[in-house]
């Protein structure tokens, strides 16, 4: 991200950086004096936007919140953080009128979020059904075609998809913490993503996989919620899907959703061929959102892996 | 939009309406005092917000662009003049840090302008292709189904679709105008919509339609663009599509959007069961999303056709 934003002096200044270890944090092009090791003294500093990247839980809310309170936009990828404390994150940012921003959190080329705003804007929503885990996909693929599961989580991992822990894609947490934003998203209020009972794709054997590729069949690990009279109702599953149904669609990485309102109007989202989605990406495309906004902005970015990230960018 | 603005008073205020007969128009929950003929005299006015729906170039432009000027967030649902004027008026608001919004303007119930970004942000695009128009859609099934052609034109009218007037609609300037701002946020730069060649509907003979219903075959006005090596290419025109094509699939009123990246990647949206998106909805989804990042809104609106609103509404 740091790299992405010094190449848009036009946009963008960068008035400082948070990282773990600012002495040997490998960041050549920025000025030592923007470096700091602790989170906090960025709000010490002028910024019109703080960028979140520490992931986890504290300092990663505090610096959030307070922030926000300050009245400074936040773009976050937080998602387990955000997937717990959206609602009131997001009416501290409505107090202060700023944007708290996390497109890196839902749906990578999609804009999921976006769509289930305005479909509820539109009316009231009865449901949603999504593939939103692409290393789940990824792996799923893999192992319809005859690699034995061990197999695809590595090839996941050596194709980028995948963490070195993949655990919360593979469980289903990743999956639940996204479907936690879009059903806020929907006006379902907060739903927090460990209440959602889920089945991750470690669950499913071998056998059972190759059996249903030769049958023609998919299975995708589908987060799927409905709203009813006692709020909503949501959990994540494996399910074994006919070819040509929407949530079967998507490869690869490759993600989809549908959104069904109460009038019976059907909005699908998906995505194939996808190839990786960057935080980085997404990161951006919130922060140009907020410069088409805003005009130039001065950002501080805090970032828990920061010596990681520069040197997958390069030059910063 | 009045109607709907007056009761969130928990979100805006409304601190002024112009309509073309402030003595006649009949909007009865409005304090005389906030009502003036000419739209120039709401900017002498405090707001956060204007929203012009007066539709027509003058003297919609000249309102828009002193109000972005003065630093003053705008929705608009003028899609003909943005069309036009994207470029200049987005750049304007981007210099006064303030926010240009139309949802109004393509897609209804999709979100399509911020897919096309979203997709474009991660990398270039290849090519777009668009179902863009609702009444098209309706008049095009109800021919395959055994219609005439100027019954289904006046089916689509009764059920609401289509206005009074409904060239624009039929004769593809509506959808030459939504791919004009969707090639925009591409980062296609400006093409204006009058320079993209257009068929219509209109030019379709019913014995055509019905031969293709017959052989299981649907036509759609499709409106399609190509990045090139000399900027993008466009076009509408009506298409023969066979019934599983991703185009083809919406019904009714329903959109459709196909996202093609350079590097392979396809986004696909679409709507199916699709009502009306009254303008109201998406005018209010705008403002929803300012208050959303800037707290409480001060909210302006100056409306040609407010009467009939206001009849269409209710109260007001």
């Amino acid at each position: 991200v740091l790299a992405r934003l010094l190449a848009r002096p036009d946009l963008f200044q960068v008035t400082g950086v948070a990282v773990r270890n600012p002495g040997t944090a490998r960041i050549p092009t920025v000025p030592r004096g923007l470096l700091c090791g602790d989170p906090a003294a960025l709000l010490e500093r002028p910024a019109d936007v703080v960028v979140e990247l520490l992931g986890g839980r504290e300092p990663a809310r505090e610096l959030i919140a307070r922030a926000l309170a300050q009245g400074r936009h936040v773009v976050t990828a937080n998602k387990a953080l955000l997937a717990d404390e959206l609602g009131g994150l997001s009416a501290l940012a409505a107090r202060n009128g700023v944007s708290l921003r996390f497109a890196a959190a839902v749906g990578g080329a999609l804009p999921a979020l976006e769509a289930v705003r305005r479909a509820a804007a539109h009316g009231p929503l009865r449901s949603l059904a999504g593939v939103l885990n692409g290393t789940c996909n990824f792996v799923l693929d893999r192992c319809a075609a005859g690699d034995s599961y061990a197999e695809a989580v590595a090839l996941a991992r050596a194709a980028g998809y995948a963490e070195a822990d993949a655990t919360l894609d593979l469980d289903g947490a990743d999956s639940a913490q996204k479907l936690s934003l879009l059903i806020h998203a929907a006006g379902g209020g907060s739903l927090p993503w460990e209440e959602i009972p889920r089945r991750g794709i470690d669950s499913l054997d071998e056998a059972t996989l190759a059996r249903s590729a030769r049958q023609g069949r998919t299975w995708r690990l589908v987060a799927s919620a409905e709203r009813t009279a006692a709020g909503w109702s949501a959990r994540v599953q494996p399910l074994e899907l006919p070819p040509d149904h929407p949530l079967a669609r998507p490869s690869g990485a490759g993600n989809a959703l549908v959104i069904e309102r109460a009038d019976g109007e059907i909005v699908t989202l998906e995505a194939r061929g996808a190839g990786r989605w960057p935080t980085t990406e997404a990161v951006m495309a919130d922060l140009f959102d907020l410069s088409d906004s805003w005009g130039a902005l001065a950002v501080e970015t805090a970032a828990e892996t920061a010596a990681a990230g520069w040197r997958q960018e390069g030059a910063a």
